[in-house]
């Protein structure tokens, strides 16, 4: 179904493209975070005009708020949001492990209760795919272990074999129950050991899915050892499928692993960081509230084609920032989520032009031009 | 400059039209109130979708911050915030009344102490006409003596005759350091007394100004009080010159004081009760984290034809809501934004095809259809 073809390669970095029930994806691709049915202070149309292919939802928090009964009213995530293009959903585990209060892991699955009302639940990995058919996102993951950062080597073995254990599962059920409208993912784990990652991806292949993805990265580890273990990892997955590194990164991140062979983000960084009033520029990351913006007639990036780059100066985001209003935490959103999708758009044309190398060299040229 | 014409009266009600340096408006017309250089949660092009021909800004709010050195780098408010469309100030009164700190009332103005942060500051006459005109607004207003409800004769009776000085002091420096790009309009106090209001109403026609204001309405009094002070007050106003009541009110408040001749109107009630999950629909008012709204696949009103009720049904916006996602606000505002806006312009054509008094019966026919 998901039909991975690789259009270009330029070192190991690729330019690919496959199909969802909800059109076509061009990869590299960032994925904005929508974590409650809505990527936070913007609408279905601003993401589409920053760019944005495909948008991530958490099963965690949707199963939660506002539940299946709801959105399976609305057959789905799109209908409800308002969102008529692909979807990828995570499975919940990774939201249990940080969010969920005593939790309690067993072969069967994770037993949680709510962040919220501390209901209980139980989180399995067939409970975790019916929750993401129940939202119909066009991927869907695998349930796997997260680990703390540091883990010894036999956490993260047990950890590995577990979620290899779950992965098994979580095709069983989506084989049986989805008419294959969907893809799902498998996940690899083994925490930052060489061996146990290589393991995992062994395992996890094995077992075959439509792609793949790196998770348990970007845990808290120093950088150099996630880039060590993203590069040892991607070549080990099939060359033939998407490979997607969860939840990484700052836009460098992002540049080096396209250029190590990643094919999809995903990061709370843009909006996260936007509502904290930093924004990302070709030249470098400002915050909007430094006093060295109160009369500045400039956009934040001069170069940017974004609604708040075409409108705003820097003095109007600013004034709009430190006084709290709501549509600060929107034109700061729009332009970081513009930046981040536009960044790996531009990688994407750099990799089928075979120019990625000189592509680089020109981001990292800029992007210190700036101070924060 | 102002140039109002009236095109149409159905009773005491009247549909007209004037000039300003930035457009045509039609009135009747609702003004959303954009505090601080932004109608909270909506973009620009969001009020002209809703039809909003004007907004509000707030002197004192603005003058605090960003200040005026700021937004005359931009020559006024209309660039510095991205709206085109003409602009009203208030004086700023109101608002050191009800927010600033150890005020002192003399003969000069103001003497006041920022919310924010404690900073002294002089509001007179002269200064909130020169704040109001470095804003670039369409329309200025007189400074006003604004008083507490209840008041005695005697108060304000010594208010309105101040305002009757300050409002000749505005003249002249409006008249000076204007080239009549703007217009100022005098504000009638008087408090709840109608021979106090009848004076202030004689006194201020006579110094003459482009339009007419009561202001000191929607203070606490009861709602009948209100309305038999404006239907008092209304016919003593020129009637070749626009008359807007002041900080008014609910849909039902609207209605009433556009029978009895009113031609503006602003209030923070659409944007506030928007944010407070209060939706104005023709129906009825309804509180969107309603349990009743949890499945409801219903826009909140399906007449309307604002983008919230084309794109999103009751259960997303609930969802929203009790989840305090940033889009809910917006989702809200421009609903009731679109609502107000588009209930004076009923109005107005109904004025203009003599069938006001009609649509003033269908008017409360349907507002009484569902519960709140």
């Amino acid at each position: 179904m998901l039909d991975f073809k690789l259009r270009s390669q330029s070192g190991a970095s690729r330019a690919g493209a496959f199909e969802t029930a909800h059109g076509q994806i061009e990869t590299p691709v960032f994925m904005p975070v929508g974590t409650l049915a809505t990527v936070k202070a913007l609408s279905p149309e601003e993401l589409k005009e920053a760019g944005a292919q495909i948008i991530l939802g958490n099963t965690y928090h949707l199963y939660l708020r506002p539940g299946c009964d709801i959105i399976e009213r609305f057959d789905g995530l799109h209908r409800f949001m308002h969102w008529d293009n692909p979807i990828l959903t995570d499975s919940g585990g990774f939201q249990v492990f940080s969010l969920a209060k005593l939790r309690k892991l067993t072969e069967e699955g994770y037993a949680f209760q709510s962040h919220i009302d501390g209901s209980r639940h139980m989180l399995t990995p067939e409970k975790s795919i019916e929750v993401q058919i129940c939202l119909n996102s066009d991927i869907i993951m695998c349930l796997d272990q997260c680990l703390e950062h540091p883990a010894s080597h036999e956490q993260a073995g047990d950890a590995l074999e577990l979620t290899t254990r779950w992965a098994r599962r979580c095709k069983n059920v989506w084989q049986v129950q989805t008419d294959c409208r969907n893809s799902l993912f498998g996940i690899v784990q083994g925490g930052m050991f060489a061996d146990l990652r290589a393991r995992s991806a062994e395992e996890i292949s094995e077992i075959g899915f439509p792609g793949y993805a790196i998770g348990g990265l970007s845990v808290g580890e120093p950088k150099e050892l996630m880039m060590e273990m993203a590069a040892h990892t991607l070549p080990l997955l099939p060359a033939d499928k998407p490979r997607y590194v969860m939840g990484v990164g700052t836009p460098e991140d992002l540049v080096e692993l396209v250029g190590l062979g990643a094919d999809m983000f995903d990061c709370v960084m843009p909006t996260r960081n936007a509502r904290n009033g930093q924004l990302f520029t070709q030249q470098g990351t400002i915050n909007i509230s430094n006093a060295r913006f109160r009369k500045d007639e400039q956009p934040p990036d001069p170069e940017c084609s974004c609604y708040t780059c075409r409108h705003y100066s820097l003095a109007y985001l600013r004034h709009l920032y430190t006084s709290r209003e709501i549509l600060a935490y929107r034109l700061n959103t729009i332009h970081n989520i513009h930046y981040y999708v536009n960044l790996v758009k531009a990688m994407r044309a750099a990799i089928l032009a075979g120019t990625f190398e000189a592509f680089r060299k020109d981001f990292y040229g800029k992007r210190r031009m700036v101070p924060a």
